[in-house]
């Protein structure tokens, strides 16, 4: 595929053992005639899967931009609408999405848009992944979550209702675009879930100025065009963080699994939330990693003798930030049993103790931490007394 | 994963990017106590997908050898049951099998089995690529031609309503078992299928002695283990040639398409045949393949000259296996449209031309050649003539 370079690109992210591919972020939509997507030799070889609940005023500049890019003859572009909710990102709702790209006239050369946020990018990926053995596609995120980890390293998949992401594979993008307008119009709760990732992701580095540079942020902040070029810098250090992970470990043999810092109360509280209400998307997964990402510091501490005057920084931004810390309402032993089975241990027995991320000192992460009983409870008490 | 050498291997097949993997033949189940399967680290990770049609003579010696591997405390091992039908290969029966590996406790450590033949290969070979984004799983192929075709080579999927193999990913197995005691009840019909992809396999290589082994053998005679150590050196021939050819492009970037000689007729016989009967059954996949052979020879000699004494050693032989090489009833019209316009070029034009991988002289493919309407008339005549 050929790129046109009529914008820079902001990184280029090399997975290990896959071909490399640019990261454009743009802080505007181009003006008339100014497009993002690489010419292709097969005309009309783009089609577009949306998130129906994308708001006009991403749309409209999208379609406009990318408008020519779709087959000519067709009074409209060829996009799949998808509701972009958890609750949808089910594997029986795949089938419906490649017969609607077959009957479009999809093939071998076709090439995938992902317009939206984490669900879209990761349904449209394992569509791409497995359509033809495999196509080609482009991470378009429309939030700063997907923009700084979904989009980025490959990771596709859909939700059994035995658990999230359980069926899926590893197919990276060609290019991922991110057009910071999108962040004009999200919510702030969503926006706030986008700084937990970023805050993730710095506290992987020892080069101290990735978090400053954070730091001096907010996602209470206006998203103006004039802050645009700090929060430009913000999202590529986040995503070069994670991309020099996967340089690494592309499939999570080892390395990669520093990524999941903050993960592990993550998902269980994300699935005693599916449990026990009917809203699947009741609380996000940003927000989850917020609240695991202060376990994850709590036992760093407590275990690892990580410095309290590190933590109570952090602590200190988070709450200027307004990001969820509180243990949301769970009791220990709920979330201890339900991180103690997690999908990477399913036959685990009865005293199977649960894996975590911590950092022995601030950058260093070490995976693979199993977690005492005791120590979770006595840590889960401090969450909660503290951030109630 | 350990593996347990008291068997040799009769080779390996080393993909172009993916991790290389033996195969194992033998020419009987093992003596009691002697087993096929590597030893791996977690116990009890073996989870096995086994064709429901199979008859006992191979299901019952298979699970005694097999079944000390599977988890322990457990009256069975963890079998789930599939009719190995192509009409069955269907994206929809993929759930039900997912769920009932998660519920019996597969992780991303477990490996399953793939017993039976094509239908249930392509089928796990998709289960296991996409299934905590790819784990591990075994071939153990009870036909000739998922033997000598299917198994090898890591592609794998499944069927949507608009054509066969639709969905599916490249994902290698890390092992593959080919016992010749299933050949004892293998029908007649599916033999000579089996013959049909070794023929093929043949006419790819200028080898000649390959050629000349494998014409010493006969779909017709009796498998008895007499004659099993020359047909297990054909079978070996016959998966070199493909292991060679994806050693080179795995992902059938160019080479790898030479395997489809006389595939694009057999595609479109076989997509005639499933429209037009409801027994999708009705023309299996090798006995498309022959006639498509014979399709591709008459090409190769009227449009590059191919030898015809060549020729005549090839259908003198097929005529004499059985193998089926006429044109099925169908029109010469009715195929070629059915050829242009196959799942590489969905938006063809009606002008789009059907491409075929010629014989330029034995053993010498070449891929990518564009066919004529007035040539492959005439040449479906003449097949039509010869062969009905």
């Amino acid at each position: 595929m050929k790129i046109d370079h009529h914008i820079q690109e902001s990184l280029i992210v090399r997975p290990q053992n896959s071909s490399p591919y640019p990261v454009f972020i743009q802080e505007s939509f181009s003006p008339k005639g100014k497009i993002f997507l690489p010419e292709r030799e097969n005309e009309g070889s783009y089609f577009l899967i949306a998130d129906s609940t994308l708001p006009t005023n991403i749309l409209s500049p999208f379609l406009s931009d990318a408008s020519h890019h779709f087959p000519k003859g067709k009074k409209d572009p060829h996009v799949i609408w998808f509701q972009g909710e958890e609750k949808n990102k089910n594997f029986h709702s795949m089938e419906p999405i490649y017969e609607s790209l077959i009957q479009a006239g999809a093939d071998r050369r076709s090439c995938l848009l992902a317009l939206g946020g984490g669900v879209i990018g990761d349904l449209c990926g394992f569509v791409a992944a497995s359509l033809f053995r495999g196509i080609d596609f482009i991470q378009i995120p429309t939030t700063l979550l997907a923009a700084v980890d979904a989009s980025v390293g490959g990771k596709t998949g859909v939700n059994l209702r035995y658990g999230k992401n359980m069926i899926g594979s590893f197919h990276h993008p060609c290019l991922i675009y991110f057009n910071l307008s999108c962040l004009k119009s999200l919510p702030l709760r969503a926006r706030i879930a986008g700084f937990a990732e970023m805050l993730k992701h710095s506290l992987l580095v020892s080069n101290p100025s990735v978090m400053d540079q954070l730091f001096c942020l907010s996602p209470q902040e206006d998203m103006r065009e004039s802050n645009f070029q700090d929060l430009k810098l913000a999202i590529i250090h986040s995503i070069r963080i994670k991309s020099e992970i996967i340089a690494q470990d592309e499939k999570e043999k080892g390395l990669r699994a520093v990524l999941n810092l903050g993960h592990t109360t993550a998902h269980a509280l994300e699935s005693i939330y599916r449990q026990n209400t009917s809203d699947i998307d009741g609380m996000s997964h940003g927000e989850a990693v917020s609240r695991g990402l202060v376990t994850a510091l709590l036992l760093s501490r407590r275990l690892k003798n990580l410095s309290p005057s590190y933590l109570e920084r952090i602590f200190q931004k988070m709450n200027e930030w307004n990001l969820p810390c509180d243990t949301a309402g769970c009791s220990a032993e709920q979330v201890y049993r339900h991180t103690a089975y997690d999908k990477k241990n399913r036959r685990g027995n009865s005293h199977a103790k649960p894996a975590y991320v911590l950092l022995e000192a601030p950058g260093k992460p070490v995976t693979d931490q199993q977690i005492d009983r005791s120590d979770f409870h006595a840590v889960w008490m401090e969450q909660k007394s503290r951030f109630s």
